[in-house]
């Protein structure tokens, strides 16, 4: 089925304006005025294919196109159009924007799909102003309770809950799904977030699956103390507990393994003061494998050192997210390929180690991602970048499994 | 010479007033309204007892009982008035007190000292909302000049070099003495911010020196990368040296030596968000050995230790305070020793751990310090406590030097 590639470039560029930095990302943040301008855009361009726009309690943005029978679950293809602080034009985007490409191209070819065909644009992947992110996939999903994700609070100490009712104060006539509906397939597109597929030189990956994560958030506590005057036999130092615990952690488990990542981004200490033993530091682990045992062994061998690092202090580890590895449905997988195959794009299976909204959704029914590659193997930032003939190759794959599917 | 403890204990809760905490504790920060309000009232005893006022450009509060030959360099005995953001009603405030006190009881008894017997309150001695601290001190010595002190920022980015200049506004009609006058002698009294006084059960401490401090900011680059999708093998983790040479640091340095003092209290990480491996972290290192030898030789190894662990990040230490050990004057000492003996006040010799604006005196003139205990060892911090007997044996044993001095 042909689609119209210069369009769906258009439409991405016409997008990265909302929210655009003057270096050439996107700061386009969950739930803010620049998602609401994303959607009205999406919406419009949706309505004058005809579609139907609708919302859910998570603040989802479902734009179909009806099939002719619409008792059945529809095929759900999309992504999410929020980006980080210093985000770029194709991370998220692409996804939906490919999606509403193929939609609209069966619109204007005419073609009534046998299900529904629902274009998706989830709630907060990024989890940038809100954590964590993956908020809406995976409170359609059931995996969080939409009040726990509601209670989350940005740094301006706004709730997610507050944003979500000024998000659908903005859009008074968009009816309401429910939360979860049955959903026949799920497809998203997205760029590579990796060097791989630019590497090999070769513009479509069919991922296998996302590695496995969790995270920590661990928390020590010691006891403070003047710098000057307080004997080193009496202390309860949280900073010294810090650095003998993450120096066995980056030994341990950090170089143990060609296919572990293991990362500290974040650590909070108080009081901070350069003359003052730290009585208090919060730290986040960020772990993650493609291989469940292997993620389930280093997570325990973490928390033993937590453990076994801690005195004279104490310490507690919670874990933040636990998402094991996923590999996505072996009929999508073999249909990607046969659509690459006949379209003539070459094509390779890849591993995302990034997570994504598809996680969420496989469990709910044959879920499948499409990859293309980004200059450099760089996102999350300004200088992200995905060629036309990129762009082109991913959708032109989607529409054809779609195609096949509906 | 008898002096009044009970006036000198109510001028200690008077002054503790201003900048009053809920908790009991003084928020009376360097150059503040508070700070302003504090000179006021200390002016105002010291005109009652025909004490002449001054300052000078680094924003030092002198307060002088005239002697009857004004070309000898004076007497001077003070601390400061500053607090910790949660100080207590001591640490600083006894010391001008104190030295108040005895100089209004020579008023009071028609006493004409040979020589100017001036109270100082020196500017900045916490540095909590400029670093560092000892500042007007250090500026009075000649140590630091002013032009660098002016320079410094707090946290709302007002300048001292602001600062000084509205405190000097608000006391338009105060005579300006040139920074660095000649000083005969230096006495300041003190809470002592350890427990070794009151585990004695003694009440005089005659401090032999303050144990010398060496302060560093290191700095490591790393280089920012994604925390799922960036191989381990790739990466310039800043936080993971960081965690490598604390470590080590604490293993040979921190448990090294029962006289070592070593502390990391501050530590910045940027980013600091949880997915993404940190770019860049800068520190601080805080050292105290009463040993010269030993301070600068521990001091060499941390410098070695950050080179040696920095790889593959680049690492640099830059050293902000080096202030050696220092001996007080051993005939001060022994005038302490003589004054506590005759008023049946038992003494002992004592190390100061913690840094004071004597360290800047002594090279310049005898300079000595009388502690007294205090409550748990406790300073800065609102619970901090000293007994009125303590405090009135402070202040007999420095009426009692003065006035063998002048």
């Amino acid at each position: 089925m042909p689609i119209d590639p210069a369009r769906l470039w258009q439409r991405l560029m016409a997008l990265a304006e909302i929210g655009a930095r003057p270096d050439g990302g996107v700061d386009r943040q969950a739930l803010t005025e620049g998602e609401i301008a994303a959607w009205r855009l999406l919406i419009g361009w949706a309505a004058g294919a005809g579609m139907e726009a609708a919302t859910d309690a998570a603040g989802n943005l479902f734009l179909t196109l009806p099939g002719s029978d619409r008792t059945l679950p529809p095929l759900l293809a999309g992504s999410h159009v929020d980006t980080q602080p210093t985000g770029g034009r194709f991370d998220g985007a692409f996804g939906v924007l490919a999606a509403l490409e193929v939609a609209t191209t069966l619109a204007e070819r005419g073609i009534v799909p046998a299900r529904d065909v629902t274009i998706v644009a989830w709630m907060n992947e990024e989890g940038s102003r809100f954590a964590p992110g993956m908020m809406g996939s995976e409170a359609f999903s059931g995996g969080r309770s939409l009040v726990t994700l509601r209670a989350a609070r940005d740094a301006e100490g706004t709730s997610v809950g507050e944003a979500l009712d000024a998000l659908h104060a903005a859009f008074p006539d968009l009816p309401r799904r429910p939360l979860g509906f049955l959903v026949g397939y799920y497809l998203e597109p997205h760029i590579e977030q990796g060097p791989l597929l630019e590497l090999a030189g070769i513009p479509i990956g069919i991922v296998t699956g996302i590695q496995g994560k969790t995270t920590w958030e661990v928390a020590i506590e010691g006891e403070e103390g003047h710098a000057g005057t307080l004997a080193m036999a009496k202390r309860r130092d949280a900073l010294a507990a810090f650095a003998r615990m993450a120096a066995a952690m980056q030994a341990e488990v950090g170089s143990a393994d060609p296919a572990v990542k293991f990362t500290i981004g974040r650590i909070e200490v108080q009081p901070n003061a350069p003359s003052v033993v730290p009585a208090r530091i919060v730290f986040r682990i960020d772990l993650r494998h493609p291989d469940n045992a292997a993620l389930a062994g280093f997570g325990r061998r973490l928390e033993a050192l937590v453990a076994a690092h801690a005195a004279p202090c104490r310490a507690v580890a919670a874990r933040l997210v636990d998402a094991p590895a996923n590999a996505f449905d072996a009929g999508l997988r073999a249909r990607i390929a046969a659509a690459a195959s006949r379209l003539g794009h070459a094509a390779m299976p890849i591993l995302s180690a990034a997570g994504h909204d598809a996680r969420h959704l496989a469990p709910l029914c044959p879920a499948a991602m499409i990859f293309i590659p980004c200059r450099g193997g760089i996102s999350h930032a300004p200088q992200e970048w995905a060629e036309p003939a990129h762009v082109a190759a991913g959708v032109a794959v989607l529409a054809e499994v779609v195609a096949g599917l509906v």
